[in-house]
């Protein structure tokens, strides 16, 4: 007997050892993590949410417990409307929202309702790995377009849009992971300009916008090319990621109904308790308050870690200066290899993740992703001297 | 600019106008429905949940907001395990259960573990229609084995297995949707003997088993064949489903390793919040008893809804006798079609729903699906006498 797996699963896995290196890191309480994505538990207004749970089963009882609808729950989809108004001055009316089970979620239906294999996908480079993951499921052809300090390289862009007639495109123009860069306003619309009227589907993910500590927002997407842009959403960052609650939003018609079909045959729907539960939260509480817990942590962290950096790193090491979100994204001098200075740093006792598994296609680079939000101070100042150690070392 | 759908959501779909009928019944208040397939609300432990709820914010705080892993929460799967062990007399390990985001998901993460386009997949006829749903955005080749009295047909199905190498088989043992039938033991083992050694896996869900209020179970494909067998289970139907936790179980361990990592890569994990809820509720109450408040239900309304047809329904009619579960499922007379039958008993204020959508190929036939878990007396008995009513105006 030997089962038969699909291609999808038995396709060259280059990312697989890296999410080991993270999860190992995260169960070994002697080594201090700077390698995964955690939000900082600080942030988690567990006592309102508890509040919220009760009051859900109060005034709801079983429909809390409930078979519901794909497309989620409508006071929940009405105000995350309206903090699209809010935040981002983009109308959206809750049916043109449909909730997910995580923002991953989303990025996994909507390979589904769009890619066939050998279809186009343009990528950031690098990008989110987890997105690099569910995108490789579906078997498209990647076409990477590198990063700048100013966001995607618009000049490679519109070369690339030039030659092809991609399917989707993937981008996180707010705090990218892993970068930490945010694109410009001028980026923005550059961008824009070489995708209007062009075939292709552009995901913008965001679940990061809300954490920005300095500097001044950009435009979305959505706001210059409303019916070929779909946003990811997530309440992981603003409220707590466990709870596993998503939404996408888009003006396209046809993209929002067969996606919302696609959802139910998925997992029917995202956990109703769950989405009552941040519903009433959101209800009772003053959000934006809880995100500038979020918000002050972070900025203290990046700050700490900023300097840090500048303290112990050779001169030859460079990196990004975030406005928000979680990330740093270090460049080590010429010669270095990453995953040689990841595995030194973890015999020092702190784990920094190289940035192969974040690149399509370009391995074997210098390139380190530095995670600052679920770490203390004390970790912070004796992680980053171990990481710098270790880069020393090597050179 | 047009937008790239997939092939797998631009195919041809006859499912979605009977999905339609199903939300729509829902919806209309001055209909009865026996067209769902919803638990009866007053088997849930509303009041228990929130306690759980409760004990959880109080003793694990931010933990039950955090990402978590993909596998799910340990003590959960160790009582799956026990339940396992107790009522079906299984061996499990905690390490060959990974949680799920409701059983629908599971049946999602099988396909793009196993599925490429084109296989094969062998499936009971009629099945669930959600199964067939997400099935087909693998796009798979369908071999159908009728379904009788004692199950599956095993001389089909024989028949098949010597022309063909399926990557997947997908039964539904016990008190099959939409039918309600049982396999006998006898059939299981004849099964067994026909698929062992094949090259095939087989997706055994059984989110009814425990809702037996008749007859004696027989032996999961899991105890014949365990390396080659997925069990997919739920909380949907002893606890409630609005929480979306399900689980697979497996013995054979590149399935659950691939199965793991994929189910990463659709959601990251599973409410971890809904997950230590539950196990909550599992660990101070006695969830027996709760299944027997459920069984209790479903027995009576079975029973009256089997009276109600007895009396009504013309000589013609012929219906299966559950054990359990929710579903009867009733043959017309020749000559009618149930499509027609469905919208004449809707003008006549229910809606029971045509067999058309459980099945790959046959459609137009003259079999119907009536539920009968979340109807009161009333319903049943006046719903059934409308239903009849139809059925005999069409004669």
């Amino acid at each position: 007997m030997e089962l038969q797996f699909s291609k999808r699963v038995t396709q060259e896995d280059f990312q697989g050892e890296f999410i080991d290196v993270i999860l190992k890191a995260a169960a070994d309480p002697s080594l201090t993590s700077f390698a995964g994505g955690l939000p900082n538990p600080q942030s988690f207004p567990v006592e309102a949410v508890k509040e919220a749970a009760n009051k859900v089963f109060e005034n709801f009882g079983y429909r809390a417990l409930q078979y519901n609808a794909a497309e989620g729950l409508l006071p929940l989809r009405e105000k995350i409307c309206q903090r699209y108004k809010e935040q981002m001055d983009l109308d959206y009316t809750p049916d043109e929202i449909v909730i997910t089970t995580g923002s991953q979620q989303a990025l996994d239906i909507i390979s589904g309702v769009m890619l066939d294999e050998g279809d186009e996908i343009v990528l950031e480079n690098p990008t989110y790995l987890a997105a690099l993951q569910v995108f490789h499921h579906y078997m498209p052809k990647a076409l990477t377009v590198d990063l700048t300090d100013t966001g995607i390289n618009t000049d490679q862009l519109a070369a690339v849009m030039e030659k092809h007639d991609p399917t989707l495109m993937y981008i996180i123009p707010n705090f990218q992971n892993p970068t930490g860069l945010t694109y410009t306003e001028e980026t923005r619309v550059k961008m824009a300009e070489i995708m209007k009227g062009k075939n292709t589907l552009i995901i913008e993910d965001n679940p990061y916008g809300e954490l920005r500590f300095a500097g001044k927002a950009g435009h979305s997407m959505a706001y210059f090319l409303p019916e070929q842009t779909i946003l990811n959403g997530t309440f992981s960052k603003i409220v707590a990621p466990g709870m596993r609650v998503g939404w996408v939003a888009t003006k396209n018609k046809e993209l929002l109904e067969k996606f919302a079909v696609y959802k139910s045959s998925v997992d029917l729907h995202t956990s109703i308790l769950d989405q009552m539960i941040i519903n009433q939260y959101l209800e009772d509480n003053d959000v934006n308050a809880q995100v500038e817990v979020a918000k002050e942590i972070y900025k203290n962290n990046a700050e700490l870690m900023m300097a840090a950096m500048e303290k112990y790193m050779p001169k030859g090491v460079t990196f990004t200066k975030p406005e928000g979100g979680m990330f740093l994204w270090v460049t080590l001098p010429e010669g270095l290899k990453a995953v040689d200075v990841q595995f030194k740093a973890v015999e020092k006792g702190v784990v920094v993740l190289a940035g192969d598994p974040f690149y399509e296609y370009d391995h074997g680079g210098r390139t380190m992703r530095v995670n600052y939000s679920n770490s203390t101070p004390e970790q912070i100042e004796q992680g980053v001297k171990a990481f710098a150690e270790a880069v020393i070392e090597l050179m």
